[in-house]
């Protein structure tokens, strides 16, 4: 390996400057998060000896804090008895259109192919889920029930592309329900005889022969060489947390100002298996929440930019309209209201002006005279015959913002709540094996979750990290197993 | 080296695995470009012995089909004959406002300083500057002239953030001049007493004890073995010809029609360097071109997006319109004239519609009623005042789009000519050493122009380019030399 000195923690070392093995095992998994956690179980039924080694004191890590939302569809017991009719073809039509620019087909094929079956295999791991249908799309419900519309499948123009579904299958909780998923994946892990090793911190990867042997990790202070028979397998989350890695390959994420994610989610691993010669990718890439909604009757105002401009029917899922404002109107939004719409966004923006008439408004904002003026003429004409002829929001969404007093709700960046992780990392294929920049597989290494670039390339729907991180997860496992 | 395994070209050799070195020298510079000849020529003048290694048949490069721009400012000669005041700090204010998101602002720093100095040691190594201004700005004029405004300094909102000053210095040749420029700096190499080989194509990295010794080379169908015993220069261009990379890093670039570059543009150089460890960085960025003009009338016409609404004003650098209209506007922008401004924009796009009114003009694009119509009125009104109070064109490209015919010239990116090369590479400091991701040199590898991310990290002015390729690759040389 060039350059990583000796006394960079990250850079690989070979096998023949290991002192000496301290534990040894089939399948090192590095990371018990739900990747990593779906990964072990896999492997352990493949039959390999399998370890799991997690930096804090037990297993769970972002995942455990997240909502618990799971991508699935194509026709899945929940879906059907919700009465929603989807089919693979459907989903993998909405995920190419959704997911990009360049989203991995690959991996967007196979995971459509198998998603009824990764669904069941969550049920079978004990993961509950309620057969029942909750309105209003977004994210995880307040409530337990068990399908959202997560994504913006129901919005222009995916509503056109493909058969809208709902696909966010949520774990039986109220509200958040990461921790739920993950105390019953952790029990699946346990009845699995998976070692767990816990307070253990990887820091490199060890190489011999081109391939990855095992890893280095910190116990205390101390070195501890872990040897892997068969492969080690990284699933230690994205890199939101790291300030310097965001600054240097994704700067546009660093302004928005909540980080989703846990302080695991430094991008040690992802910088571990790059040292050692793996490829990163779309290392610019990240979703970003931007939750004027709920209530949804904000979905009936209007989003503008800094001229006063409309640039996205407000029907979408707001981590699409979240990429758009941070990445095409710099962080720059607000959101328009009227009397009879009014309420307080989620996202607890404030309000950056009020006014009886749209000039007062507008002059109020220091907007130009005329240009938020004339943006809601148009959108008002035409929204009195239930028409949005430029965004197409659908009608149930659309009523003239007539009703003084008009308001702005504060949506930019430097002011309102952006939610952001990384969707950016290591190249992986469909097995989860990761590869060099040439296209190359590194014998012996593979990866999963936000560790990787996966099913999302840049657009996103909520319950695709998890979905990804589980369902490749197992492709890790197995794949680890059979090295 | 983890993976890249025998078979793959770029894979990183070790030292005791070359069965012997065909050739040794101080300093090995790969390319023989505009970062390759200036590296050379300092590393030479630092007392190295050193061998450039070409895989074509002479020098020259993409650098030698470019326009021979270069990027100075901060005061040369050639400004202060031509009447215009520039400082290091009001540079430095404009490439950190332009350059971003997240500039690399030690490499702007040192350059805004040096700029001068590097202005003239071009002139010394034989480069012909002309003291004269061409006032339409853009790329290099198509006259002789030594001196015009490259980026968007003269528009808004730079113009309010930093004085503005042309500082893109011209080769002095009519039109395209890269190719005076190459054999200018050609022959300073000569001069200089560098040894060149050339037919020679570098495969990979050599490595020794955790730095970089040397090159493996193809020269005809054999390897061909390089020490090198102070260090490495990476100068092989960007990747805008390897269609996986563009793929895989920056797929919004592949939609673009033209490809600025030679074959050489192919990343080998940036894999060459991944796979021994080092880092890549903005490898989404790009520099997107979308040439509206000249004739600059055409800047007094307004351009829309899908939705008829403007997004920028048109006086900008066109390098800024092609960036946003790619990114930002889903490459789908029409540039609207009327009969009075009616011309054949530089970049030959077609007329999409033709119209007697905005009604009529509006209908034949297939926009939505009345979409065209307000933002056209809104202008209109404004433009006869002489302002623009959403995107402050400058007056005197303010008129009212009032005589008819109108019509839309369609710069859709499936249609026009988008001229794209590529921004993102390897990660180096100011003197051009080469980082791995956790931010370490690697020890005897350098690297200059668009194999690194230099300048520009997304944001581009004409001239950027080789301005970062002869300035970092003086320090290249410099560096290698002193090793």
């Amino acid at each position: 390996m060039a350059a990583p000195s000796r006394e960079s923690s990250t850079a690989p070392r070979h096998a023949r400057e290991i002192p000496g093995w301290d534990r040894e095992t089939d399948v090192v998994i590095v990371g018990l998060g739900c990747a990593g956690a779906s990964a072990a179980i896999e492997a352990s039924r493949a039959g390999a000896e399998v370890l799991v080694l997690e930096r804090a004191g037990a297993g769970g890590g972002t995942s455990a804090v997240s909502g618990g939302l799971i991508y699935c569809g194509g026709g899945t017991p929940v879906q059907e008895k919700c009465g929603f009719a989807d089919t693979p073809e459907e989903m993998y039509k909405y995920l190419m259109a959704s997911c990009g620019p360049g989203p991995d087909e690959a991996k967007i094929r196979l995971y459509t192919e198998r998603s009824v079956e990764h669904f069941l295999w969550l049920v079978e791991q004990g993961v509950p889920f309620k057969e029942s249908f909750y309105p209003d799309g977004g994210s995880e419900p307040p409530t337990d029930d068990g399908l959202v519309y997560s994504g913006t499948e129901n919005a222009y123009p995916f509503n056109e592309i493909a058969r809208p579904a709902p696909r966010g299958h949520c774990t039986q909780a109220e509200g958040a329900a990461g921790g739920l998923l993950m105390r019953k994946l952790l029990g699946a892990v346990e009845r699995a005889d998976v070692k767990l090793q816990a307070n253990t911190r990887c820091e490199a990867l060890v190489l011999e022969d081109g391939g990855i042997v095992g890893v280095v990790a910190r116990v205390e202070r101390s070195a501890y060489y872990v040897r892997a028979r068969r492969g080690v397998i990284l699933a230690t989350g994205g890199f939101i947390y790291n300030n310097d890695m965001v600054e240097t390959y994704a700067p546009l994420l660093g302004r928005c100002s909540y980080r989703v994610g846990t302080e695991g989610d430094d991008g040690s691993g992802i910088r571990m298996a790059l040292d050692a010669g793996a490829a990163a990718i779309r290392m610019d890439a990240g979703d970003v929440s931007l939750p004027y909604y709920p209530p949804h009757q904000l979905m009936r105002g209007i989003l503008v930019n800094r001229y006063g401009q409309r640039f996205i029917n407000e029907d979408a899922y707001y981590g699409r309209v979240g990429e758009f404002a941070l990445l095409r109107q710099e962080g720059h939004v607000y959101l328009i209201v009227d009397d009879e719409i009014f309420a307080r966004p989620k996202g607890a923006m404030e309000l950056a002006a009020v006014g009886e008439t749209p000039a007062e408004l507008e002059a109020e904002l220091g907007l130009p005279t005329g240009a938020l003026e004339s943006t809601l003429a148009f959108y008002n004409k035409h929204a009195a015959q239930g028409q949005d002829p430029l965004f197409h929001k659908s009608r149930a969404c659309l009523s003239p913002l007539t009703h003084p007093p008009l308001g702005a709700f504060d949506c930019r960046v430097e002011r309102a709540l952006y939610a952001v992780f990384t969707l950016g990392g290591l190249h992986t294929d469909t097995s989860s094996r990761v590869r060099t920049p040439a296209g190359e597989i590194i014998p012996g290494l593979y990866a999963a979750g936000r560790t990787t670039s996966g099913l999302s390339a840049q657009g996103y729907s909520s319950g695709l990290s998890i979905a990804d991180a589980t369902f490749f997860g197992r492709r890790a496992g197995a794949s680890a197993a059979r090295h």
